[in-house]
Parts: C-alpha cells; sequence; structure tokens
C-alpha cells in the first residue's frame, strides 16, 4: 500500500536474527512417530548425533559463518512446541488413526527442548554433534540440516541485486512447474515432499508444496513436514529411518543380538505403529542380508521402502521375495524415497506399473534444484550430499552400510566388522549425488 | 527482496475479490457457544436477523457498493471450517474447560455452512436479512456486520494516496498506543478485544490485538475473535447475547411465559455450560424489570454483563441487588462491554476498585477509532452504530428494549408492547455512538 513502510524497514534493519527453523514442528514426522517409541521404549538409551557432509569438495567452514550458525542452532533451543500445534498433535488424523500420539507421550512433549550441541571446525569441515538422551538427540537431525542448508543458501544470494534474485527464481519457479506438467500426464502416481532436510530455504519448500498441491491435485500425497502438513491441510508423511536398527545393532551384545536387531526394532515399531505405517527399511546393513535372515513375519508388513539400491534394481529384488515368501506383490507397497527426481520416478513408475503398489518420497531435487536458475555461476546453490546420523549409543559405536558402500557411515573398522557380518553381496557402488 | 514481483503484481492486478471474510472462525466466540445450545435445544426454530443501521445520517447505499457487498457474503457463503479449525475447536481450552463443544455437534459443524441473504435498497440503506433456522443465520451476525464495515472503511480510502495513507495509520498506530501507555498504569485491570464486528478492517483489528498483547500484557485477557485467539495463542472469550431472551420472548404464548423468558434462557444455559461462563446479561428487556422479577438462583451465578445503561450508574444497581440477595459483591464479576474507550474504562475502574471482580470488554474504540488520523476529512472513517439482530421467531416478531431507548429494537407497536409489559422504570435516553 504504502511505496516504503518507515516502521517496518526500520524494524527490519534492526533484526537480530531471521530464524531458518521457526517452529518444533519445521521437521519430518518420522521423526514424531520414531520419538513416541523411542520414549516409550528406549528413555534410557543415550544416542549422539554427528553432522556428515559427504561433499568433501564443499568446505562449509568457507560457506557457512561460525557466529551465525550457532546464533540459529541456539533459536532453536529456544522453541517449545505452542498450544496451536499441541492441540493439532492431538486432534489431527494421521495415516487415517487418530490419536497417535498417547496423552502421556503429548504431556511430555509440551515441555520439550533441544539439548545442547557441540561445534568445532575441522579440516575445513564443521563437526556438529548433539550428545545426550535419545529423546533429545533424535530431534536435531532435521532442523540441523535445514539450517545448514538454508545458511549455504544465504551465502551463495549474498552479493545477488534483485534483479539476479528476480531471475533466479523465476527460473526456479518455471523448472519446477515443468515437472509438474511432466508428472501429471500420469494421473495414477502418487507423490510426496520428502525434501525439508535438504530444502533450499523454508519459503521455497513452501511454495514447491504448493506448487504441487495445486499442479498434481490428488497425486500429491503429502508432505513429510509437519507445519506444512498443518498450515496447508496436507496430509503428514512419513515411518522410520535407520536411527533405529543403527542404535539397536550398536547396543547388541552378542552375534545373535546383532543379527536379530533390525527386525526387532520392527517388532518395537508393531507395537505402536500398524496398517500403512508397517513399512519395512530394510537396507541399514544391506538389503540383501536383510531379506536373507528376514522372519516370515516381515513379509505380512504393507511395504518396504528401498532407500539406497537403484529404484528398478532394488524394487525387484524386494518382489522376488515376497513371491518366494507366497505373498501377492500387487498388494504390496513400495516406497521409493532415494535421490529421485522427475526421470527416475517416471521410469520407475513405467517400469513397474500394474504390478505394484507405489509411492515415490521425492526430496533435494524438488526442494532444492537451482541447477541452471542463476544468471551466472554459482555452486553454493548445488545441493551437498549432507546428513545427521547416530554415531554412538550408550558409548559404542553406531553403524550404517546401506546397499551403496559411499553412503556408510560409522568407524571404519566398525564398518569392516559389520560388512564381515552381514555380507557384501548387494553392494553396487554408485555416485552418491544428494 | 525484489523490487517489484512481477508475478505478485499480475496476480494482484487479476484479484477478483480481497476477501474482507476469510474464515467461519472469524467471528466472536459467544456464537459458537450460542450456537451449541441452539443446536441442542432449539433446533427446529426459525429466526430472521436483520441488518439495523441506527445511524440514519449515513446512507449506506452511497458507501457500500451493491455488487461488492454481494460478492463477499457470497464468498463467505463457501467458506467451511477447515480441518486445522475444527481440530482446534475439539482439542483446545476455553475458560479453563476441555472438549467444550460436543463431539456431534461438532461433526454437525463440520459440514455448516452459511445460508442464502436476501438484499434490497430502502430508502438509501440496506435491507439484508438472514431468513432461516436460527442454528443457521445465527452465525451471519458477525460477518455480515464486519463486511459492511470494512467496506465502509475501504471505500473511505479508495482515494487517498501512498503517503496520506501511510500518515493515516501511522497517526492510528500512535493514538492506539497512547491508550496503551494509559492503560498499563494500572496492572489489576482486565481488558479483552470485543471489537470485531465494527472493526476498520480485519488486519487493523489484528494489530490492535497484537499491540495489546505486547503492550499489557497480563492487563490482555483475550480476545472475542476466534481466528486471531487460534493464531496468536490467545483466550477466546465471549458468553451469551441478546438474542436468546428475544427468540424465546418472541415464541411466548402467554404473560407467564414471557415474563419468565429471560430466565428460561439462563437455565437453558445451564444445562450446557458453568463456571466462568455463566454471565447473566441483563437487559434484553430492560434490567429493572430483569431484577424486580428474578429467581434466587440468578444472584449464583458469576457475573452480569450490563450492556446499555451508563457502566457506573448500571454496575451500581446490580451491586445494590446482589446485597439485597444476601451476596458479597467482591466475589462476584462484572464484565462492562458498551462503548467503552479508556476513559470509561478507567473512570469505572477507579469508581469500583475493590468492591467487585471487574473485566472490560472493549469494542469499536479499539478496533474502529480513527478520529483525528486521517490528513483530510473522511467521514467515512467514522464508525457507525450498526447492527445484526434477530427481527422474528417462528414468524413472531422479536423485539429488544435495553436500557436505554435508542437502542430498543423491533416493530414499534412490539416495542410499546413490551415496553408496557416489562415497565420503563429504567429509561435514561443516551447517545448512542457506536
Amino acid at each position: 500500500m504504502t511505496k516504503t513502510d518507515i516502521a517496518r524497514r526500520v524494524y527490519d534493519n534492526a533484526w537480530k536474527l531471521d530464524p531458518v527453523v521457526r517452529s518444533l514442528l519445521d521437521t519430518d514426522f518420522y521423526k514424531l512417530l520414531m520419538l513416541q517409541m523411542i520414549w516409550r521404549l528406549y528413555p534410557e538409551v543415550d544416542a549422539t548425533f554427528s553432522l556428515i557432509n559427504r561433499t568433501k569438495t564443499v568446505l562449509l567452514t568457507d560457506e557457512i559463518d561460525e557466529q551465525e550458525l550457532r546464533e540459529q542452532l541456539d533459536y532453536v533451543r529456544g522453541l517449545r512446541f505452542t498450544k496451536k500445534e499441541m492441540i493439532w498433535l492431538a486432534g489431527n488424523t494421521f495415516y487415517g488413526r487418530k490419536q497417535i500420539f498417547a496423552p502421556d507421550f503429548l504431556a511430555w512433549l509440551a515441555d520439550f527442548q533441544l539439548p545442547d550441541y557441540e561445534l568445532s571446525r575441522r579440516h575445513g569441515q564443521y563437526e556438529l554433534t548433539f550428545p545426550g538422551k535419545w529423546t533429545h538427540t533424535t530431534m536435531w537431525e532435521i532442523p540441523a540440516l535445514a539450517i545448514i542448508n538454508e545458511l549455504r543458501s544465504r551465502t551463495a544470494m549474498k552479493d545477488m541485486g534483485p534483479f539476479a534474485l528476480d531471475v533466479l527464481y523465476a527460473r526456479a519457479k518455471a523448472k519446477m512447474w515443468s515437472k509438474v506438467e511432466q508428472l501429471r500426464t500420469y494421473p495414477d502416481l502418487r507423490i510426496s515432499d520428502f525434501g525439508t532436510r535438504r530444502r533450499h530455504s523454508f519459503l521455497w519448500q513452501r511454495w514447491c508444496v504448493e506448487a504441487l498441491k495445486e499442479g498434481i491435485g490428488k497425486s500429491f500425497s503429502g508432505t513429510s513436514n509437519v507445519l506444512l502438513a498443518m498450515d496447508t491441510d496436507l496430509e503428514a508423511l512419513g515411518t522410520n529411518a535407520h536411527e533405529l536398527p543403527m542404535v539397536a545393532a550398536a547396543l547388541a551384545r552378542t552375534d545373535q543380538d546383532l543379527r536379530e536387531a533390525p527386525y526387532k526394532v520392527l517388532q518395537d515399531w508393531n507395537q505402536l505403529y500398524g496398517g500403512n505405517l508397517l513399512i519395512v527399511l530394510p537396507d541399514a546393513f544391506g538389503t540383501a542380508a536383510f531379506l536373507r535372515n528376514a522372519p516370515g513375519w516381515v513379509a505380512d508388513w504393507t511395504g518396504f521402502r528401498p532407500d539406497s539400491a537403484p529404484p528398478i534394481e532394488g524394487g525387484e529384488k524386494i518382489i522376488a521375495w515376497w513371491q518366494k515368501m507366497g505373498r501377492d506383490p500387487k498388494e504390496k507397497l513400495l516406497i521409493f524415497s532415494d535421490g529421485l527426481d522427475v526421470e527416475t520416478i517416471l521410469q520407475t513408475y513405467r517400469h513397474f506399473r500394474g504390478r505394484v503398489r507405489m509411492s515415490f518420497g521425492w526430496g533435494t531435487n524438488l526442494t532444492n534444484d537451482f541447477a541452471g536458475c542463476a544468471p551466472m555461476e554459482i555452486s553454493g546453490l548445488n545441493p551437498i550430499s549432507i546428513v545427521c546420523k547416530v554415531s554412538d549409543a550408550n558409548g559404542r559405536p553406531a553403524v550404517k552400510l546401506s546397499d551403496n558402500p559411499r553412503k556408510a557411515t560409522g568407524e571404519p573398522s566398525e564398518v569392516e566388522r559389520y560388512l564381515k557380518f552381514f555380507g557384501t553381496e548387494d553392494f553396487a557402488e554408485q555416485v552418491v549425488k544428494v
């Protein structure tokens, strides 16, 4: 209305901070589901989460100011779930189920606060770790990643003028919309937003989610971002993550405990959740080993989320296993979520169409694809492969192997031990982009 | 970020409508409390609501375009309670009570839609009526008034340039803040926002509410606006209104029924609500008549809301009645809500301090006080005295007398009949400003 809002301008100039994460609900839904399970079954376990930048060529200490990073992390530590958010968590229906969160868990959550962090520099990277009770450190994963990624974007755009920025976002929107146009030619596709952790920024993720909502309609199943799900009346989506078998394996005292760890956490899960939440994440220590040792009841679960094998190859192996177990894959669900973009989504969809139910969790290439959008070359806008993983549990080292050796995490000697134990038959090295 | 957001500009230019009321929660909380009672106890009663502009010198047909008015009313008819809003109504605590709204009522509310309206012109005014079931027409009162008042503001500001607008709002903010400064010298004051119906605009009401929240802190008890209560984590406040005794009186078939009508609806109310919701609104047919005929249990209620007598005079009469009934006024609550501004609030507060509990529902002079703010004389910014009242119930005429004959509504012959029946001993004509 007014050409320049003087009060707003002065207020903005005095800003101490433009927070990246402004709500504890600005996280992935699966963190809350897992948190309830951890709180219920593993309240005394310590688990340290650590940031790992797998893109070694990007030196984060060059791109992100330490003071700014600390201010952002401190800001999130000050957050609490608001009254409105608590009411929504208690009252909303998730996966068709009311009151998925128990009253005693919600009462505990109402006072939840993120614990302290440890931050230092080493070889051009930040060593950012979150030690403490698993019930608290687990909640750092998503905000920590979102903060690192958005601070990188801000640095990359810091010197751009208004026109360059205008062109940047115009191109990014055009690019995103052309993806929407490709996707909507397949009305049976089911796609969801899994892009919180590696997003360009919160506002850009919101734009992408709203674009999908308008653009592909019923093909858009929902978002993993709980805040966006609440604010845009979308389904909040997500099930469980590698941290469950990783912690269970780290705590194992015997070979038998170690072998059973990936199935034990599924049984834990099944104490709390059912139906479409019964999704197996098979690749923590290699999918082949997982399937080879799996008890029969695993085939009764609703579906699998292959997360590190190439989607067609990984999907075929799971389908073959279902058939071997006497199950009809047509009644099963495969959730693909690793490094997807329109081409891989459509290729996978056409490959499996009619043979299995499918759903695609679209992440980094949805919420952080600015390749070719900047009016000049800006490498800081390219997403990096960054994760925040459990590094130890009760003082014992934690390991993830995955189906792709480049995605393995943990101390090298421990990774070796796990590889010998679980086998390497599934390993096919792929380039890790995101 | 960008100097001009081209996409936004083009989008804005293509706007068909800038809706005044964008949510069914953008209403007064008491409407929802009353609605639950009406739905439970009077589901088959028909009640017509009618717009009444008591400021005859303002010709609304000159100030508001009929087509625009229709578009705004039609827009509100298309609204539904959103999923988030329904969850909040079910999960929030109101007046310290959980689940104040019963599940069967909420299930009905989920499909609620405003019924059709009738709009014509007469003598320079709009005749805007809402015929239909009471369970539906009652919900028109607040959005209808908010729309009329905000469309008036828009017309008044239509030809103002950016600098004039900047000055206008700057002065209005300064004026509002000086009120805050006066109020906060009395930390025991309890003030709430009752200004939805006659607000300058939704955004301005929000600004005023946020200013009070920051400015007077604990002295700000909450807001009657349900949407603002939800979005700003404030208490939603309000109890009941004249429509309850008005409909009960209109439906009365005998003199005894008519005499008992104001008390019968209090008994109805008490079937659903208790505690701080037990507030008597005594003036529908004159406070003196109400007190004279009141059964003893009325003195057990938590408090009174004198709504049309001068506050000190009206309060004294109620205190005297409590004393006569053997009650200690110190344990009772008076809620003042008629035409308040800082002066009357402070004067009343100082007068009764220590003798009775008090609360002030601040309306038009909170959310629509632009007197002296425009850089030129703009009469369209002066608030008008406009209401939306029950005009008949099941085809029988409805009447309100109040303690101020200028606030009486209803057909003149019916008003006469009620005056003869209830008496006129309390009538002292006052100027009605808002």
